[in-house]
C-alpha cells in the first residue's frame, strides 16, 4: 500500500500517519519528493482495508497494490479449476454447452427442448422457475411446479439441470430439484444469498452484474469460496453501456481478463449478452475463440410463443448450427 | 401499443399478427405505409406484456406507449404522497434531513452523532447494522448489537431511525428495532425482498440501483406498492458512469424527472452520490433547489476514524453549515 | 510518481528501472515491501510522461500523483479568473445568463429572441450558424448568412454574441462577426482546433465532451491556455450515460469539482444537458445553487417551429420565469 | 413515422398535426386508441427530420421507423463492398491485417517493423505522424518528417500505408504521402473533416467514436459517402464504459451488428480496444471468429521504448503468433 500525501501536508501530518499504521504492526517508509511525500507501507496491509487512512489530515490518496480477493485469484491457485457435477466436468480442458428456454413453461416444452439440445451436444439444461422481472406485472415463473418439470426432464434425458435462485430461503428446496444453482446479474451483490450458497456447497453459476467491474465480480465469487464452496462457475452475460442497438454489451474482454486473473471456469451467455437472435451465432463463435469454457444459449421450440425472452432465443435447428460452428472453432483452440 | 412491420412483411404476416391480438380481445388497426405497415392496437394491451409479439414473423418492432408501472405514477395519483412515520411527515410540503454514520460502531458514537444532527435540524438518524460490502474481508456491521444501539439512541433523542435491510428473513427483526427500512442500491431489484417488504407495510426508503434507469426504479417501487405498502420513499444516490473523479455521478436530473412521473417523495444522498466530502455541501444545495423532498447525509463525529465511508462523511460542524445553507434555499423554494 | 513493481520482479528489474529514471535526472527511492517493491521518483517527472516505464520488465503499474494540466489548475492560480468581453465580465462575482436559439434561422427570429432575453436579464446571445448534426441530411445552418444576422442583432441590442466554431479555417471569419467562440462537445478533443483558437486569443466557451472525464476536459482547456489564450470559459452540457429518459445526464458534480480544481469560470447548459423543456427550470436553479458562474439556455420565440432542438427550447415567457428563479437563488448564494 | 399523442390530447391537437404533415405532402392515418391516439404517417417522411413535430401541442412522442442513413445501409447495397487500394482488396472475401507502431519515431524503427509484419502476413503499415494526445505536453508526432519516413518505408517494402488525419487542411499533403487516411475516434463527428475527406475520394478508415452508438457511426460514414467517396472502411476500437481494467471495452457485438446493417468492410483494433498487450491475442481470434474483415494491431520492435502506447503494442514475435492463430480461425470461417 502506498499513501500519497498532499502538496501542503505538514511534517506533523506525515508523522501522524506513520504512527497510525505502526499501531497495526505495519512499517511506513517515507519518501520525500520535490512536490510531495509518499509513504510506502510494508506488512499485512489488509488490516487497513476498513480504516479511513484516506481521510486523515494531509492524505491525498491511498493506492492499494494488491487485489482484495484471494481465494479466487490465479495467484492463489495457478491451475484451472475443474468443477464436477455428477459425471460432467466444467472448466479445464472441457467446453460445456448449456441451453434451454428462459422460463420453464410446460413439461412438453421442456422435454422437446431437452431432446433437441442433447442431440446438438449440450450437457446442461437451463430453465427458470422463479423469474426476476423488471415489472411486477410480468410472468414470474411456474415456481415449484417448474422445478418439478425441470427435474423430471433432467432425469429422463440425463442432462444436468440449472435454475436461477432468487432468495436465500429457496436453497434447500432448489437443491432437491436441480444440479446447479444460478445467481442472476441482479443478485450478484446480494451478499446474504452468496454467503448462504457458500455454506451449501452446491455448484453455482455466478452471472456478472449488469454494471459490475471485473474486480467486483471476483469479489462476489470470493464471498462464496470464503464460506467453503469452491464450485463456482463465472458467467459473462453483457454489461450496460450507452449502446441501445443491443440489449447489453457482451464483454468478451472480460473473459480473456478473467482467464488471467482467476482459476475459475467462465461461461458466456450470448443470449442475454446481445438480446438479439441474429447475433448469437457470431458471438458464440467469438466466445469460443477468446477462450471461454462454455456457452449458455436460450433455446425454445417456438420462440415466437415463448413467455419471456423470445427475441433472444434460438429455434433448435438454429442452435444446432451454432453448436456445429463452435465445435469447429474448438478444434483450432486446441492448437493455440 | 404500436406494432411496426418489416419492409418485407407479407400480407399474411400482417394478418397473422392481427389474428393473434384479436385472441386477446384487442383491436388492430393496420396503416399501410409506402415502405412498411404499422398496426395500432386498441384495448387493454397490458395482457401482451409477456407475449412474444416482437418475434413474430414480419414484425420489426413493438412500441409500448404507456408506462409499465401504474400505482407509483403521477397519473394514478396527482397529489404528492406524504408518508407518516410516528409524528414525522415526509414528502408534500416537508423537507426532511436524515443523517448519521455509515455504520453503527458504538453507543457513544451514535449518541454523540444523534445529539449533533438533531441540533442542526435532522429528524431521522441513519446507521447501518448489516453492511453489504464489496469484499468479504471488509467490516460487515455489528448486526443485532447495532440495531439495539440504534433503537436506544432513537428512543433517547426522539429521532426517527432508519437502517438497511439485506435479506427478507430480517424484516421481522428489523421492524422491532427501527422505524424505516432502507433498501440499498445493490438490492433494488431483489424482487423477493421488495415483495416481502410490500407485505410488511413498513415505511421503506428505496435507493436507486447503481445503473438503474428511472423506469426500472419506479417499477421496483411498484413491486412494493402492489403488495399493499404505499409507504415508499425514493432515494437518488448516484449512478455509475465513466467518470472516476467522483465515486458515483449524483443524478439530479432524475430527481426533477421523478417529481413529474411519480407522486412518491424523493430524497437525495450526496454522500454516496459523490463519495467526496468537499462536494456534499454544493450538491445538497443543488438537491434542495431542484426540488427534492429531503437529503440523507453521512455524519460521523470523527470521519478519520470511521469504520467505513469516512471519505464521504461530514463532521458535525460541517453538517451544521450544510443544514443552514439548505434552509436558506428552502425559503426561496416556497416561492418558486 | 510512484512505480509499483510486480510480485515477481527481480532485483535486476528494479535496478534497471532506477537506472532508467536517473538518466532523466530523477531520483528513485526503493521501498522493499513484504510482497513487492515500490519506487518513489523525485524530481520533474513530467519528462517521463511519454516514456514507457509501465511496460518495462517487472513493472506492475505507474501511479502519477500530480495532475497533467498546469495552467488551468487552481494550484497555478488560486483566485478565480474573470474574463472580459467588451464591458461584460464572466466569472468571479458575476453570474452570466446566455440564451438564444439553437440555430440562427432569420433576422426576425433573432431580433425577437434577443429583445426578450435581454429584458429577462441575459447578457449573451447564442445562435448557431454552422451546425454539427448527426445526420448529413439534417439542417446544417445558414452559415455566413447566419453570422451576419447574429452580428446585426448583437449590434442593435448591445448583447454579446457567441456561436459555434467547427473548423480551424473559420476562426478569422468568425472573429469578424462574433464576440465569443464556442467549441462544441464533439470537437472538445479536436486538438488542432484548440491550438488554433489558443493562438487567436478570442474568448472561447469550451463545452465538455459527451463522454469526457473532468481531467480530459481540463487538459483540453490546457491546450488553449498553453498557446497563450487565457480566455477560456468551461461549459458543462451533460454526459452520456445508460439513462435514456433524459437526452444526456447533466453532471452538476462536475461543476462543483471544477470549482475546486480550476480557476476558470464554468457555465451550465441545461438545454442540451437534459434535452427536456420541463427539466430546464429545476436544473437551472440547481446549477445556480451548486455554484456555477452562469447558464446557457435555448430560447426560441416558437419552439414548435424551431429548425432544430425545439424539444429543449423555452419560450420567452418560460425563460423569464427561470431567470427570476435564478436571481432569487443568487441572493442566497452571496451568503453561503 | 408514427406520431403518438398524449392521453389528454384534444381533437384539435390531432387535427393540427394532420394539417401540418399534409403541408409536406404526407398522409396521416389516425388510430384512436382507448387511452390515446396514434397517427401513422405515409410518404417520404425524411422531410420531417428537422421539423419539431415532437414539440407540437398534444404530441407525446415521434417514432422514426426507418434508419437515417441510406448510402451505407445494407438495404441500399446488399452485397459487400470491396475497397481497392493499389492491388490490395479490403472487404468481401478478404481478411486484411494492418500493423505498425502507434507513432512513427524513426526510419529504422519503421523499416524493422515493416519487414517483420510483412513476413507475418500484414499488408498495411500503420504509423502516426500527427498524434492527437490528451495532454498538450505529450509527444505530438514527427509531423511531415514522419510522413516522409512512412512513404519511404512503404515504397521499399511494398506495403500499403495508413496514417491518421487530424485537420481538414492536411488532406492534400497526406494524400501525397500515404494510401489510406485514418479518422481517429476523437474526430468521428468532426463533420467538416468528414465532408472534406468525402470530396477527396481517398480511401479512409473511420474509427468508431469512444462513446458513439452504431447508428451515429454509420451516420458519420454517410457524411463521407454522401460527398461521393465510397471508399470507407469502418474500424471498431473499443467504447468507453465503467470498466477500468481494460482501457476501453472492445465491442465485438458492434462488428456482428454492422455486418447486418451495412455493406462496408469493418476492421477491429484490439490494441486500442483493450489497451493491454495480454488481451490482444484472444481478442484478435474472437474478432476473426465474429466475422470482421481484418484487424489493426500495434507492433513495435521494442514496446518498452515506444514513445506512445507501449503498453498495448506487441513485439514482432508476439505479433507473428497472433497472425498464425488468426489464419487458423480463418480456415474455419470459410465454412461457417
Amino acid at each position: 500500500m502506498v499513501i500519497i500525501m498532499k502538496n501542503d501536508a505538514t511534517k506533523a501530518d506525515i508523522e501522524k500517519v506513520c504512527e497510525y499504521v505502526k499501531k497495526y504492526n505495519l512499517t511506513p517508509n517515507v519518501v520525500n519528493g520535490s512536490e510531495r511525500s509518499i509513504i510506502g507501507i510494508i506488512g499485512d496491509v489488509s488490516i487497513l482495508e476498513d480504516k479511513p487512512v484516506n481521510t486523515m489530515q494531509g492524505v491525498y490518496d491511498v493506492v492499494r497494490i494488491s487485489s482484495p480477493y484471494k481465494l479466487v485469484s490465479r495467484a492463489a491457485k495457478p491451475c484451472n479449476t475443474v468443477i464436477k457435477v455428477k459425471d460432467l466436468e466444467i472448466g479445464g480442458e472441457n467446453f460445456t454447452i448449456m441451453a434451454g428456454p428462459c422460463a420453464v413453461e410446460s413439461y412438453d416444452q421442456m422435454l422437446e427442448t431437452a431432446k433437441n439440445i442433447k442431440k446438438s451436444g449440450a450437457k446442461v439444461l437451463r430453465g427458470g422457475a422463479y423469474k426476476p422481472r423488471t415489472s411486477p406485472y410480468s410472468f414470474q415463473g411456474l415456481e415449484e411446479e417448474g422445478l418439478k418439470i425441470l427435474k423430471k426432464v433432467g432425469d429422463e434425458t440425463g442432462l444436468i439441470t440449472i435454475t436461477e435462485i432468487i432468495d436465500s430461503s429457496h436453497i434447500e428446496k432448489l437443491s432437491r430439484y436441480v444440479d446447479i444453482l444460478q445467481v442472476g446479474s441482479r443478485n450478484m451483490q446480494n451478499f446474504e444469498l452468496l454467503k448462504n450458497i457458500g455454506k451449501s456447497k452446491m455448484p453455482v453459476l455466478l452471472k456478472r452484474g449488469l454494471s459490475s467491474t471485473i474486480e467486483e465480480w471476483l469479489n462476489a465469487a470470493e464471498y462464496i469460496l470464503k464460506e467453503g464452496n469452491p464450485n463456482v462457475i463465472l458467467c459473462e452475460r453483457g454489461i450496460r453501456t450507452f449502446e441501445t442497438y443491443t440489449r447489453n454489451t457482451l464483454d468478451l474482454n472480460a473473459v480473456a481478463a478473467v482467464k488471467n486473473l482467476s482459476h475459475l471456469p467462465i461461461i458466456v451467455d450470448p443470449s442475454h449478452g446481445t438480446g438479439r437472435r441474429d447475433l448469437i451465432g457470431p458471438m458464440s463463435r467469438a466466445a469460443t475463440a477468446v477462450g471461454a469454457d462454455g456457452v449458455m444459449i436460450e433455446v425454445h421450440p417456438n420462440p415466437e410463443m415463448a413467455l419471456s425472452d423470445g427475441a433472444q432465443s434460438l429455434r433448435p435447428d438454429e442452435f444446432d448450427k451454432v453448436c456445429k460452428e463452435i465445435k469447429k472453432i474448438l478444434l483450432i483452440m486446441k492448437e493455440v
